[in-house]
């Protein structure tokens, strides 16, 4: 009763996310777009910039024109005019001949390249202009498809929309973006001596601490948030409660209760829901044990401790995965596999894997990430204030060394 | 003219950000607190949790009656009532008597451990509860002011307010929480040739993407953004909106007409500011060399290089760090002093600071990051699109070998 029959390893427990599908796609308007993250290939849908176009301030010539033009011998071109900006000039540079052109501009028929303003001695009573350099075809010229060529793929599925991205979309006259839907994480706190932020708690009561977590780190990992206050440790108002959140979000969360105590319904409060499926309850994780996830649908069901500390751990781990997958977004590479160095020795439990919470400071700035571990039981909120990152050791190991290389995870 | 007169190094434009000042504290509702920078120490304003705390179902005893105890030998004791959740039991624990007690529940007086329920065997009966397992005072309690001790510094200035931190303010009955002001950005992109997102460009016309890609990375470095459009290349009506600009935001942005040409007219507009005071023309950076940044007051005042990939970059080196200044942000240590190794060979110039866009991929699981640079123009928008970081080759080198252990910088 009180002992878990079976715990999950966290793989397993990671496994199991990749029961639920990403999302559909849905169009937001460009300036909602930040962040989202794109369902479907962008394509470009014409040439960009879509015409030749100056990089620099000077003269459009004819590439040949100036072969072998120097200092000491400068070649001399007819000026037939001036290049408009933000339209196509109408003059046409015939050999020998040059105009000028602003940065941004678009070139005149029959040149190729343009000469800086720096490299050009005009006499204006002449009419004349000589060039001291010698240029290539295409030289200070972003030709008409070089940013992008009608037809290729401009940005994968998968990417976040950031600032390149979403200048990019506007460049090619997008006002929306096709991207993944939201999520909604429902989430309810329970607990008979919990009350909200802002009641003043008697003796033996203490705030809600889990909804604003959840909520917070719900909202960084992309998802919508919806937070349905608190339940108390009573079957028939709980499973009330979580039925409405089952009604209305993807994710349905419900921090307390989640153990296998005479007092923790959260088990079932969840199966109560239509075709509920307890994926998980028990995984070999500290601070975190008794974690509930299950699944109606593609709907999942998670029953976080009530441990402000396992809570917001568990999440980290397990539930932020889940809302990455359902958006399609994907963790930074660099954010893989980052190692640090132990600044003192912890200890674990063969068998369970355990996250401590870490400060990170570099000592030396070509050398490692070294790891400070932040002292303290595993239930105390402060020990996550100021936290940088989790420290991992493994199931194997009862404990690590000072000076180990360990893998962390940064936190969001 | 056409030539900058003196170029400041990136050290000594960077310099520059440390004349302006962070701004005021201002006092924002919890809900909205996520993301934004504490501006003064929060202390305890109470103990946390405030009452001594059972972290396990099981029995509140005085450790001294369980010294000893073991499955062969346990120490009985009389059950004498159970805690109530959520307020101060009544009951009293004196010598030789247990109570019931749950996770989160109120210690009795006179208890100061709690048995796990795994280490009980109760004999409803006779009142008698068998505890196998001996402890020490304070096992499995979190003591009234273990998370928090009234007066602490429980989250220090500067600190981003993240799940934890907004998870202790609740904790500790903050409603709100004392942040710094958010800088607002006001951006204006110039160019006869640049038209809105809404109008299909003619020939010779490109749409106005700095304006999207500026506000993105200024919203994700934490200020509030406000686009005013587009500006003709023609000062009256350049200097018109600079001023509605200034008169507005804390920070303005022009993007275009930042060199030092004829048609360049952004220098002339922002010196056109009352108390307006040029700081650096013409940066020793590429892309972006062409950048100006003036104050008037504690007001900032840039422009920005008309090509996109050059406004961006720029944004990204000088402008985030000023917004991150005005916020009281710091950068996270993880992110400072990266490195990785070039997979090419790059070309640079000597006395300029070379930015270099790279997408990174992790080849070894144990190995270092390996940066792939983005080849195009750098001009090109399509150069940043994917790019997960920048790379530097510094002012004294003319460029980096392949395999060169590169320092980069992250991008957002």
């Amino acid at each position: 009763m009180f002992n878990f029959l079976t715990l999950k390893s966290v793989a397993e427990t990671l496994a199991l996310l990749e029961l639920f599908e990403p999302l559909p796609a849905t169009e937001v308007p460009l300036a909602e777009a930040l962040g989202r993250v794109l369902a479907e290939p962008f394509l470009a849908p014409e040439n960009l910039p879509g015409f030749d176009r100056s990089t620099v301030d000077g003269f459009a010539v004819q590439a040949r024109d100036v072969f072998g033009a120097s200092e000491g011998l400068p070649a001399a071109l007819t000026l037939v005019g001036e290049c408009p900006m933000g339209q196509a000039p109408t003059l046409v540079i015939q050999p020998g001949q040059t105009a000028r052109i602003w940065t941004g501009g678009m070139l005149p028929q029959g040149a190729d390249a343009v000469v800086m303003l720096e490299h050009a001695r005009l006499s204006e009573s002449q009419g004349l202009v000589e060039l001291t350099r010698p240029l290539a075809p295409g030289d200070n010229v972003i030709l008409a498809d070089e940013d992008a060529i009608q037809g290729r793929e401009l940005i994968p599925p998968g990417q976040t929309l950031g600032p390149p991205e979403l200048g990019l979309l506007a460049a090619l006259g997008q006002k929306s973006a096709r991207v993944r839907s939201q999520p909604t994480v429902a989430i309810l706190a329970s607990g008979d001596e919990v009350v909200p932020l802002d009641v003043e708690p008697g003796p033996g009561q203490v705030r809600d601490i889990n909804s604003q977590t959840i909520q917070a780190l719900a909202s960084l990992a992309g998802a919508k948030t919806l937070s349905l206050g608190l339940a108390p440790d009573d079957l028939p108002t709980l499973s009330a409660l979580v039925h409405q959140a089952w009604r209305t979000a993807e994710i349905v969360v419900i921090s307390g209760g989640s153990s296998a105590g005479q007092r923790d319904f959260t088990l079932q409060a969840l199966q109560a829901i239509p075709g509920a499926e307890i994926l998980a309850h028990g995984v070999a994780v500290s601070p975190g044990k008794p974690l509930i996830i299950g699944r109606a649908g593609q709907k999942s069901l998670w029953g976080l401790p009530g441990h402000p500390a396992g809570a917001l751990v568990t999440a980290e781990i397990f539930l932020k995965p889940l809302i990455w997958r359902l958006t399609g977004a994907r963790e930074p590479v660099w954010a893989q596999s980052l190692t640090a160095r132990l600044s003192r020795p912890v200890v674990s439990a063969q068998g369970r894997r355990d996250y401590f919470r870490v400060s990170l400071s570099r000592p030396d700035p070509q050398g490692p990430l070294l790891a400070t571990p932040i002292l303290g039981k595993s239930g105390l909120i402060t020990t996550l204030v100021g936290a940088e990152a989790l420290a991992i050791c493994p199931e194997e190991l009862e404990g690590l060394e000072a000076g180990a290389l360990v893998e962390i995870r940064l936190l969001s």
